[in-house]
């Protein structure tokens, strides 16, 4: 079985075993805990993540104390604060770990090197940051128009299995309900 | 005065004359009207969007028949229903102009094609896509926490002169407020 990494990758564009290993190199293997944060609220964020095995959770917490869920991450998903990586700022938001895990990690630095040196990773990479623009634009629209319950059957389409791996008050953080109505809605 | 587009590729990649006029060579010039659709919901979306004189509005209406915009586009901004041209699927929102104006179009055939000849161009298109993808996270981020006066304030940091040309209540329908509410908001 062919790495996940190369995997994904494979999935938009074939590499042949040399530019595996080359691309790999620029990344770091990492093990997170349960409850371990990746990215804190103000610090820099170096690293984009890509989920080998886990479950993530990238949210803030509204001047009143609420946690809102901007996206989960589990197995072959993208993940970090986009706008501090990009951008080099400081994070506007907080990414944890729900479960135990393993990562790979990419500085700014070595994602650009890759993007430059091989036009099918440039490719590659315009593609998934193109799947996550729709998924945003995607999210904005369904919070216009949707029912609680149409946005909770879209989430539990985008992630399968969800519900199974993290707790209820995650979804409804992500929904922006309460438990109580999370908990009256139709299981799909 | 170098052609608008070509000004646009440059902030980001410089192109020799003959490689501008054959990235020139791809699009199509489009004159707008006033009021004019140029995406219509449950249409297919074969084009891209650029501002080259204008302004437009991509939005959609609610079973109640309210609406929500969800981008404008100014001079030299990109605009489409990204799901739809990206996925060859039915539009599920509307495009329109709010001006008389002039647009570059380019099918998703030639996009491709110059972004698989020409590594400078995916490379472009890349970090569009990608600031695109920030900011829609950013607003997103800006729904769950900011006050309406704080949203207004970004959304004139983002499109300078809006206000000068945008209806007050095409503003009310970004802001998701009503007009009587925007109103009451401190000008900036």
């Amino acid at each position: 079985m062919s790495h996940p990494l190369r995997h994904h990758i494979e999935e938009i564009t074939p590499l042949s075993e040399a530019e595996f290993d080359y691309v790999l190199s620029h990344f770091t293997r990492k093990k997170v805990r349960k409850h371990q944060f990746l990215v804190e609220e103000g610090e820099p964020v170096p690293h984009e993540f890509f989920v080998v095995k886990g479950c993530l959770k990238a949210f803030n917490v509204d001047p009143e104390g609420k946690e809102h869920i901007i996206q989960f991450a589990l197995e072959d998903w993208w993940i970090s604060d986009y706008q501090a990586f990009f951008r080099e700022v400081p994070a506007t938001m907080l990414i944890s770990s729900l479960e135990e895990g393993e990562l790979l990690t990419i500085s700014l630095a070595n994602r650009n090197k890759l993007c430059a040196e091989m036009h099918k990773i440039e490719h590659f990479f315009r593609l998934k940051i193109t799947s996550g623009f729709i998924a945003m634009q995607q999210r904005i629209l369904a919070g216009m128009n949707l029912s609680v319950q149409e946005r909770y059957e879209k989430l539990l389409t985008l992630y399968p299995n969800l519900s199974q791996r993290v707790p209820k008050q995650d979804i409804a953080a992500y929904l922006g309900v309460t438990r109580e109505t999370l908990s009256r809605l139709r299981r799909v």
